[in-house]
């Protein structure tokens, strides 16, 4: 069965999570898990990235970076039989991880294809900001045209900053929206330890006016054309909400769940295009905040993201997300309700 | 002479630019790097800063990486003979580094000063941001009292990111403008690797329509109640800035130096009270930022921050700064001139 790890805490959790899921729990997740250390072993070291101030001359060595992202995800995968599909907004097309993809296919209980986007935040690698990767698995031989609430079963976020953590997103049923988040921590030692079993926002009666709350507008130029997102961001000055923005969407997201409340908001009007792939951004990042008790809608119509399949593997739009509280406020104001 | 470390390509560097200040090149700078890469290494298995989503309970976990760092940056300076005083953000009073402090001012020609802040930053660890350390070293046996511009000759910005890198800001002569800004990398094996040797804000009439300007509005509640801040900001957003908030100094001013443009914005009001120590804060950072060709002014005059000694070790004040136009034309905003 290649590369099945031995029982550890973490492998123990998540089984006990989704007993039905052996393969998912022993062999993907822990091999995606040792691709993303990889992955930061390579950007702590890739200091070449840094020497430009533009983005266009920046592009060879960023370009390096990435791929040895997108090759130590695709290397982790073709150790996992029951992987049976990939693609990655470097490569946008789904393909099978397997020469013999159709024996895989007969051969396992399980079937997954994973979607992903091997290194997310390419403007802020050069000033040392932190970093992150996204990824999507999905039941099945494909993740296009399939409601992405049923069949994208986890989804994994790793965050490359001062440490290196990661957040694990799984579903306990399909069809339901229940599931669980876990928060990890890459150790001296090259392993993963639990650093919280449960990642949750935090419910909305134990919000005090004395704790900070946090907004990140992303596509803050869209303000400029868009009176309803600028009476947003405004709003959120006059009630003295702080401001974090990286610009980088896996760290703005994990500030929201760390701090278990805040808002991440990138709108889409007519000049300012939806920029967020669907399939390989938006579902993964829905999923984590859906299971962590908040909502990710797409800002056009309040949707959930995960209401509607992707079509294809480019498709883009936007986002409104964090706890539900928060986003129904947002909602209200960037469809004119309120 | 303690410390002093084998001739590297940077101690010749800083030796070509500063050869009358050997103990501060080949003794003081090498150790503060050391201490930074110590530093860097807390940071990266300091995996239980993260477990709580409120900065109250949170105090205890992040006081363990505060006094690491806080720690390995005195353990540094006592190796260096020529190191008199030292304080920092963490123990904000002056005191003499070694015991026999009269000999050693006695005994060396260089005598120096240094103040630290040892972990900026402390409210975005937890989600895993980008995190910094901050150092002014300053002639003579006090930083307090004393011209900055004149006896601050070197400032050390360490940024903990998906990588390590440091800023090193040297001023050539006393008395002048000029200087030097080097960035740095740690590499694999532990040692530090010059980036680039000359880090310049571009000059202005190289800024291209199509090029992204970046703003980074701190302390951004405080536009709920200055209308001047609020018109600056929504003037940035309609003229398209990108924005870039981290919330954490160290990579929000060190963002702009690598992009070579943008401004930091930190103004003062009645309600929102300066917030940035003068000594452990404002003046390496205003240090870095002019040897750079930027500007860096206290937002309630616009006078430069290195214009005005520290009277105290506690004194706060507000910040603006970036490229000199940008920092013109928030200003002029600021004082209401435009």
């Amino acid at each position: 069965m290649g590369s099945i790890e031995p029982p550890t805490p973490l492998t123990t959790l998540l089984t006990s999570l989704v007993p039905s899921r052996p393969d998912l729990t022993t062999s993907i997740l822990p091999s995606l898990l040792t691709a993303l250390s990889t992955i930061a072993s390579s950007l702590r070291t890739a200091q070449n990235v840094s020497p430009t101030s533009t983005t266009n001359t920046f592009g060879d060595a960023q370009l390096n970076v990435d791929i040895l992202a997108e090759s130590a995800l695709r290397a982790a995968l073709s150790q996992c039989p029951s992987a049976h599909t990939a693609s990655s907004e470097e490569d946008p097309i789904e393909r099978p991880i397997h020469d013999d993809a159709a024996n895989h296919t007969t051969s396992n209980s399980e079937t997954y294809t994973i979607a992903f986007d091997p290194l997310d935040g390419s403007s802020i690698i050069a000033p040392n900001w932190t970093v992150g990767t996204i990824i999507g698995i999905w039941d099945g031989p494909t993740a296009l045209n399939a409601p992405p609430r049923e069949n994208q079963v986890a989804a994994v976020l790793g965050v490359y900053g001062p440490r290196t953590t990661a957040i694990i997103a799984i579903r306990f049923h399909q069809s339901q929206e229940e599931g669980q988040v876990i928060e990890l921590g890459l150790t001296d030692s090259g392993g993963w330890e639990i650093i919280r079993p449960l990642v949750h926002f935090l419910p909305s009666d134990s919000e005090s006016e004395t704790e900070p709350k946090y907004f990140a507008p992303a596509n803050l130029r869209a303000a400029s054309e868009d009176p309803r997102y600028m009476r947003l961001v405004t709003n959120y000055i006059e009630k003295r909400y702080t401001l974090r923005y990286s610009g980088g969407l896996v760290p703005d997201v994990v500030h929201a769940l760390v701090k278990g409340q805040g808002v991440y908001l990138s709108p889409v009007t007519a000049s300012s295009k939806a920029k967020l792939r669907r399939l390989y951004e938006l579902c993964p990042l829905a999923l984590v905040v859906e299971c962590a008790g908040g909502r990710a809608v797409d800002p056009t119509d309040g949707r959930d993201v995960l209401d509607r399949p992707v079509g294809g593997c480019d498709e883009r739009g936007g986002l409104v997300c964090g706890t539900p509280e928060e986003v129904e406020f947002a909602m209200g104001v960037l469809l004119g309700e309120k």
